[in-house]
């Protein structure tokens, strides 16, 4: 690797109706109101939406395979050696956009069945796979079908994670019929390219239709617990208060500072917060509130991990109060394949399109493929960045056209010879 | 009045066994985990509650008379004039202690009985009384029956407010059997005095046993929303941001530094705070908070509010969010009778116990008598100040060497020839 990839395009065009027709008959599964919808990872509507596609996978003819956590891929069969493999997720968050997954899934069977058409055969297999719980809404962690596909995660742990509403995940796969038996760890693929829309708003701010996405930052959550001591709001001087609610706020505004001194790609945030009792005369007992940090660079998210830690202690003394913390999630940043990122880039170009370079501010079942195999993605504009919401928004040309970069990345890919590819089971 | 209340004691002491075993009683009424009561104004529980003051009052063979609020009184007919009125309230908050407000009818019904049992009448009536929905847990405004029974809501207004679980005020006075004909406004007494805990840690950081209580707090309550722009956490630069929980912590942290600046007692609480979604991956959409701010003086509390109005127009130009603001309640001060308060003072001493003057930055039923009639309250410690929790504790011998006191208050009461008393629907 990190030899240049020759850009090779096929010469044909995507069918925008057809690719946009699947969305919605997709979207029209756990529909919610403003046009999104709710189809949490192993649901009922995560079946009926699971089943869908695969009866698209099995019209086009695909070989279609699903492993022991329900990882479900579509092969068309042809050419020689590993296939080229695109694809994304379906399961959705509570209040799931239609584009977020669903469209990286839609757009890689809207390529084969371009070439399908068009009669033209890559050398090697293209494969389409949606993974398992990748958003994480129901069952923690996310992205843990992509995870367990790769190695990351054993069968056994991963059959064992309990749901959000109480369910063992090995009983849901059985319940709605997607415990398979395809092999898992699976046979690395020869590439891996993923199409999604960008869930930021930095291509549209900037004037970009599409990223190349050159890799993931690395995340830090954890959830910071203050106990403090629960009193009268009337009746106790300040002088004597313990207070979680003063020293959440301290917190917030600390972490809004950090961002600011780091710069750079840093991003804090705090979403949650929860006090108790949570009354308007109550100093409350407890307050707990979650620290979502990121950064592309592990050094300077490491710093950022110590800076928080230092300011707990100091805050927690001043103010006579117990602070807790329980790390939620930790990922380090991952970097993309540099040379499938710059035939992103110039697919993107000869294409005639404006686009840039960007790291994913979120996490992707890319990441997990790129442990295993070279990979990349490509993102379209998110309109004002709105995701996880059904305002989500992607233009249907912005949608068609990222197709087409899909599809030569994805044909050119097949006629790269990576020097690993076809050997068996290489992970790191 | 302004001129001194001579004191005199009656000579006899409370039944301390008796005392304790009445707050037992009622504690076993709504209990809660931890020993504490949830008796919801209105709810059966409170009706059972009720109940069982009425029949004490009966035994005692007390005049009850329940007004269109549900404000009962139980009267000593004895004597001439208006009588000498204590009390306090029975309702609770949902995780209410068993002292908070209980405390304070039991122990008046305890001056009655002593004096009854030694043979000692008054010169005129004493009555004990318990106000309708002084928590305001279930009822917005809090102190509802007090307020109504000075003449400063009217009984139509009272009967129309809707309860958090959606039930109309006078519906549930007459479903429990408490909407009576007593006249309401009612004919002021010839003198108001409450004792109650203290649900602060002053008194018992400072040592002293008792307090004298000069007035209540004004309070300023207000809910502040704030709306700005749900993104991704991960994907939204911090420059792009319009972060309503970044606000909240700003707001919050604002509000500790303004009550150290003003310093005194000034008091600044933010007890509750929602996000929404409230999602750790998510930058909310909105923030809802209260401000809970309160001084003894004015002009001090204006000038509070007036400095949060203009750091709230500030933040939100700076961060881009949109920032409304709602009152939920406001109180001016309320300054007791000095020459009651001197009373209390002075009976403390003459008992031989430590006290001091203090104001109260809770309110209490007796602010609301206070605009009729001389008016004073009489606290306890409280154990580090913690109330409406199960965990509120005063001691045994407090409770009933402070309800000697109340005694002796009412007694010298009884003596004292205030100017205006006996006057008929003297109010301001």
């Amino acid at each position: 690797m990190g030899e240049a990839i020759e850009v090779r395009s096929v010469g044909h065009r995507i069918d925008a109706d057809r690719l946009l027709g699947r969305l919605d008959e997709l979207a029209r599964i756990g529909p919610i109101d403003g046009g999104g919808s709710c189809r949490l990872a192993l649901t009922d509507d995560d079946r009926l939406g699971r089943d869908l596609v695969v009866t698209w996978m099995r019209d086009l003819g695909l070989r279609v395979s699903i492993d022991s956590v329900g990882n479900v891929v579509g092969t068309w069969e042809v050419g020689q050696g590993a296939p080229v493999m695109t694809g994304s997720h379906i399961d959705t968050v509570r209040t799931g956009g239609r584009y977020d997954g669903n469209y990286g899934v839609v757009a890689g069977l809207e390529v084969i069945e371009t070439l399908m058409k068009a009669g033209q055969e890559p050398p090697r297999p293209f494969a389409v796979a949606f993974f398992t719980n990748e958003e994480g809404a129901r069952f923690q962690p996310d992205m843990l079908g992509s995870l367990v596909y790769v190695g990351g995660m054993g069968v056994e742990e991963a059959h064992d994670v309990i749901s959000i509403d109480g369910c063992r995940l090995g009983d849901e796969l059985d319940r709605i019929g997607y415990l398979g038996n395809a092999p898992c760890p699976s046979t690395p693929p020869h590439a891996f390219v993923e199409l999604h829309i960008e869930q930021g708003p930095v291509l549209e701010a900037e004037g970009f239709r599409f990223g190349a996405v050159d890799g993931v930052q690395g995340i830090s959550w954890q959830e910071v617990t203050i106990e403090g001591q629960s009193n009268h709001a009337g009746t106790t001087p300040m002088g004597l208060r313990h207070d979680p609610a003063y020293v959440a706020g301290e917190i917030v505004v600390f972490l809004r500072r950090l961002a600011s001194e780091i710069g750079g790609n840093q991003v804090c945030t705090v979403g949650k917060i929860d006090l108790v009792p949570n009354l308007v005369n109550v100093v409350p007992r407890t307050a707990t509130l979650t620290l979502d940090v990121r950064n592309t660079d592990e050094a300077l998210l490491q710093g950022a991990e110590a800076r928080i830690a230092s300011f707990l202690e100091r805050i927690a003394s001043e103010e006579g109060v117990k602070i807790s913390t329980r790390r939620l999630a930790r990922f380090a940043p991952v970097d993309f394949d540099p040379s499938v990122v710059d035939l992103v880039e110039n697919v993107i170009q000869q294409r005639g399109h404006s686009g840039r370079r960007l790291p994913s501010g979120a996490g992707h079942d890319a990441q997990m493929l790129a442990r295993v195999c070279p990979t990349a993605m490509i993102f379209t504009q998110s309109h004002l960045g709105i995701s996880h919401n059904p305002a989500e928004y992607t233009s249907p040309q912005d949608l068609a056209d990222a197709t087409d970069v899909l599809l030569d990345v994805m044909w050119s890919l097949a006629h790269a010879p990576f020097a690993r590819s076809d050997s068996e089971g290489v992970r790191p």
